[in-house]
């Protein structure tokens, strides 16, 4: 696989990451970049991750076959706005978001019936660090890549991007928009939002320093990413919001459920629900291991 | 501090500890046994954790002058009965259970007007491991130990269950067994029953392999204790059973405001709630740290 020009909006540690990658594979001729610091893409331009800043949008667009948007998701609709009236017939349009009908919604209203010309997807890939300086040429060493094909794509613009990841060393995987944002609000989204609530609801009641106080080793680890950047979760969760809200609501009623057989002291309902929890986690633990 | 005779009930972690830490501190002449499972009591005698397995409740009882219940919570009120009939004047009865309300009304129904004779306590310390071949001299050192007196307690019994425990290495503090049942149900049990139940809300619902399948670091710290032991988490929400659906109810109220943020798009109502918690949480782990 070889990109002519890869234009990449938000060259951080996702996009910048991804252009040290394709370098490294030879799997890419010129590599611009657009943010809204020129700082940044000076920097960039410094570490040899991209090879220009591009004058305008129109200039980097223009010429590019492939152009990755890898801003914050919440930008994703102005930058395929910014775009679309610069893109020519036969570029790829793909997006490394963690949520995916929202790009989808997006891309059908900026792009209409050039929309297949956008190819959905999430690389798994992240670090504690962000910004150009975090960005590494291993990152996607064997992470996964979801990429969320809409019907009017082409079969060969999804090999294309299917490509551009593995010769970014990531193994490359298929699922619908819906299917993908149900994974991630499940076993993502919603935790953070479960965790944030914890701590939340124990500063606003009785007694909080005493809790914080005897709080131990379960509540580390269950609260460990509620110390996670607030202004992240808030686009995530908006973002993602109807399928946040589907599992938010199944959960509440699992929750409710648990709440009833308390009440009731039902001690072998709760142990049922706990040994099927319990049973499932190790297993999952074990595999993780592997 | 001197215990003349120490009468334990359940020679597992928490009592065998206990044990080897008072002999350590020669702070006790004698201690027997009393278990549901002679190889058990048998095995602590080898190790040298206890000097002898009482012949019977009433042995163990009738020459103690100090009586600890370091059995599951579950069995406290069947043990207070047992108890009952052999507690001589002067004798105090004290426990190391997790939840403290529960064993209070089992001492009143059990004792009556001998109640004063039981001054509650928790141990806070425990271990992956259980039983009387994980127990060692050092569980306590510099661990807290909460004891929550009831009114009917003298002060000269309190001080000596604060200074068996301080001979054993422990920090004492004091609450209201109240207090005492709010702050676990709120910084351990409940984070245990919502990581229970977020596993079991994924295996209920659609799609749980290809969830379970992309669960990350998230996921595993969030539902760590969710892989704990499914019965000892029934009596332990039984026993608090009160206080945990205080602290329930609470949380089920603040995910309802999160769930209405959500579905109401608020992004500044949704970051300000999440930065409260997320800083919060990062002061929780500095402190920790030290």
């Amino acid at each position: 696989m070889q990109i002519r020009q890869l234009a990449i909006f938000g060259v951080g540690l996702i996009g910048g990451s991804l252009a040290l990658a394709l370098r490294r594979a030879g799997a890419v001729h010129r590599i611009v970049g657009v943010g809204r610091s020129a700082a940044g893409l000076a920097r960039a331009v410094e570490l040899g991750v991209i090879d220009a800043a591009a004058a305008s949008v129109a200039d980097a667009v223009r010429d590019a076959d492939m152009v990755l948007l890898a801003a914050p998701v919440a930008h994703t609709p102005v930058l395929l706005e910014a775009i679309a009236p610069h893109l020519r017939a036969g570029t790829i349009v793909t997006d490394a978001g963690s949520t995916k009908a929202d790009a989808v919604a997006a891309a059908y209203a900026a792009l209409g019936e050039r929309v297949g010309q956008f190819v959905p997807g999430h690389p798994i890939a992240g670090g504690e660090r962000s910004g150009v300086d975090a960005a590494q040429t291993q990152l996607y060493d064997g992470k996964r890549v979801v990429l969320c094909p809409l019907p009017e794509n082409t079969v060969a613009d999804i090999e294309r991007v299917h490509a551009m990841w593995q010769a970014a060393g990531a193994r490359v995987f298929r699922m619908t928009p819906a299917q993908h944002d149900a994974v991630f609000a499940s076993v993502s989204h919603l935790p953070h939002v479960l965790s944030f609530a914890l701590v939340a609801q124990i500063l606003d009641g009785a007694d909080a320093p005493l809790k914080l106080d005897y709080a131990g080793a379960g509540f580390r680890d269950f609260t460990r990413i509620a110390a996670s950047n607030p202004e992240m979760w808030r686009d995530i969760c908006i973002a993602n919001r109807d399928a946040l809200l589907h599992e938010l609501d199944s959960y509440l009623a699992t929750l409710s459920t648990v709440r009833n057989y308390l009440d009731a002291s039902d001690g072998a309902a709760l142990e049922q629900l706990f040994a099927h929890a319990s049973q499932a986690r190790h297993g999952w633990g074990q595999k993780e291991k592997k």
